[in-house]
């Protein structure tokens, strides 16, 4: 049971200097810092539990976000743990539709990001409590899972009786999926192989300690994706030699990370298309559903899905995607929609159309948490894995207390209780910005 | 021309309470205090001239701009002001497109409304350093003013050659406008008389003074906006009441300001058609295109438009909302959108697609602002007052250096070098949160 007055909310700015080694660069993320605005929450129960809510950031920017997070505090401290996940529909709607600062977004942007920081915090709580990990083994029943959702703006694609429906038609078998990712796991596919800042010898060869080569990798995963679209006779020559290096079997995926107008992203992908990508990812502004659905409908003849959603930025976008036929794969993020409440919303969503989710995953921390969506999807929502997978970039791990298990390319379920979004205070300390230890001494050397 | 190098920007949070006397109150935002994020630039230039930006926010929240202006800084200072007018959509593109701040937009929300402030400095200073006002006698070449746009995501339906076409086409007859202009203005409406916070009493008979009285604004103003969407009881008896007392000629506009659902609005506005009204204002979410576009279909057989934008984040959704026909009158705020260089972009779509821009107003500062916009937008592209006219709200104006000065229901031509964004500095000092003289008081008796 829930239990416990919020006594205390911090927030810090934790941020892991990623850009030194070109790890996480794109077409128009050049140098990321990965980054989180990090939230712990206490309460004045006597089982001395926190909850740990982390947002996924890309180093600058990341302070806005944690001025944001302090914005919501006051909504979140002297409640009762009980009467927030009570009510939880109600306390989202507390956070997302505040009258004064739902302006600054509203559910988009900083103040999306921070609310989500905020609720995965609750929930990895309330997981906590009940000693339970969050979906897999601890799936509420339906009644209280859909009582979690907001369904406002979505109620003309998706009632809260069809959300109960499609949740009572996936107990059946429910068992049996469970079993299967017990032993088999949830398929993953690897972003790590091809940034956009490696060169050709790094694609070729990084050394196995470093984590993300392309020769380790193909022993293991089947599936890969590439970075493309800031010039088109690089992307030409880079997916020639990764198509050669994993052959013709294996599935490759496209990524333009937003830099195409949509009638460039179909001129460009024409030029792609021999190398047989199973989707383009991004190919444009993430606000433009029918630039989406214009791509995708182009894209058709040259047998190339459509994928996005690590940026879009609420359910209400998912809603018009899915209406408009605009993506063949949908790629929810756990830290830019409004934590597990509003991503289910979506899985549901999505379900209803028929659409696979395939996560977005990589950062700091996006692996541990959407592992538990992603799994309770197949558990209890789509029944399905066919072209589903999940992305997996193996970055900093090693700084969570429960990281997750990879093992022959699938994520195997998480067997602690909460979220897996608790941090090693350690690396917490050493990496908050800019006072921890790492910074220091770079901003130091930076200054000389 | 433009001069100096940028040698300082500092940010202020400027709110005013105006939740205490309900102004301003509607179905979403039941309590705001209309609050600014204040930029103010200065360069290392002799003639000592200072560029002032501000956006409009609700109170709560307006730090967390504060803290993205501040991370939006250093793409400022330093720069010659040259480098940043001679390649403006260079700049534009730098501000919002940060490799790392972008994550937390991208063009939306927090990091947007901040971008709008620090931009709309940047206007500000320009005009002035050129000793003109913004647009109506300084309306700089159409190369200029295409040379300021980031056409990125809008090529599909306006290139730079379409919007240089509109914008020669302008030419014509801009001479005649301009007189038209500086003797007649720019028709306004108004929102002041029906708050939803006021009671029917305050909207038969709110005293002069106050200036929101609806009977005063009958012998002035022709057109009239009442907030609905809380309850169709109230709304039906309030929408009853102000018919009678305008009568059945003059216009009157309703605002949801975002209340319903898809099928909610339909039926709502059904119940509320007896009354005429021109258009329903943000009927749903504004991220929700198709919505709009359902809404906008169904209401056609009731003679009723749809209206939005003041939340609509950038210029990627008001494109769709032009290509699904989603609405009838198109709502642009001067702060919303990254400034002139956005705004410009969306006022030459809304010309393509023959749709009338209404401007969003109101705020703190936002009639100052967006007077220029608007009166740009009939001088030099849409070259038509069909239709068309701007939200007027007599709020605030006495803390502005160069307030609006409002005519026979219009908006007369500001006369004043710049973009009319300074504030009186003793009014910025008394209404800085927490510190100044004003919120003392108020928190002080809060507490107590």
């Amino acid at each position: 049971m829930a239990r416990g007055r919020v006594s205390r909310l911090s927030v810090r700015d934790v941020r892991f200097p990623t850009s030194l080694g070109g790890h996480g660069s794109d077409a128009m993320h050049t140098d990321p810092d990965y980054s989180a605005a990090y939230v712990v929450i206490e309460t004045d129960a006597e089982d001395g539990l926190k909850g740990y809510g982390i947002t996924f950031t890309l180093g600058k920017g990341t302070e806005v976000v944690v001025c944001a997070v302090n914005a919501l505090a006051h909504h979140v401290l002297n409640k009762d743990l009980r009467d927030i996940v009570g009510d939880f529909r109600g306390f989202y709607r507390q956070l997302t539709s505040d009258g004064q600062l739902r302006w600054i977004g509203p559910e988009k942007g900083v103040v999306h990001l921070a609310t989500a920081a905020v609720l995965n915090a609750v929930w990895d709580l309330w997981a906590k409590q009940e000693g339970k990990v969050t979906h897999l083994t601890a799936t509420p029943d339906p009644r209280t899972l859909v009582s979690c959702i907001d369904f406002r703006y979505i109620t003309d694609v998706l009632t809260e009786e069809d959300a109960y429906e499609i949740l009572q038609k996936g107990q059946i078998g429910k068992k049996e999926r469970e079993e299967h990712m017990l032993t088999g796991g949830y398929p993953a596919y690897t972003t790590s192989c091809a940034w956009l800042g490696y060169s050709d010898d790094t694609l070729k060869q990084v050394p196995a300690e470093a984590g993300p080569g392309l020769n380790r990798r193909t022993h293991v995963f089947h599936r890969f994706k590439v970075k493309v679209g800031a010039d088109v006779q690089d992307d030409v020559r880079r997916c020639r030699l990764i198509r050669d290096m994993i052959g013709p079997e294996k599935t490759l995926m496209m990524d333009a990370n937003q830099r195409w107008d949509v009638p460039e992203a179909v001129e460009w992908m024409s030029k792609l298309a021999e190398f047989k990508p199973l989707w383009i990812e991004e190919p444009t502004s993430p606000d433009d559903i029918l630039g989406h659905a214009a791509i995708s409908k182009a894209l058709v003849p040259l047998g190339i899905g459509v994928a996005t959603g690590e940026q879009c930025h609420n359910r209400v976008i998912f809603k018009q995607l899915l209406q408009a036929n605009a993506l063949q794969f949908l790629q929810i993020d756990s830290c830019r929609l409004g934590s597990v409440n509003e991503n289910l919303s979506v899985l549901l969503m999505a379900k209803k159309f028929g659409i696979p989710v395939c996560p977005h995953a990589g950062g700091v921390g996006l692996c541990e948490l959407v592992q538990h969506l992603i799994i309770f999807d197949y558990i209890s929502v789509s029944a399905s894995l066919d072209n589903r997978m999940c992305e997996y970039v193996d970055h900093l791990h090693e700084h969570f207390k429960y990281p997750v298990r990879i093992q022959e390319a699938s994520y195997m379920p998480p067997m602690d209780a909460g979220y897996s979004t608790e941090m090693k205070e350690e690396s917490v300390k050493k990496h908050q910005y800019p006072d921890g230890e790492v910074w220091k001494k770079l901003l130091a050397a930076q200054k000389n």
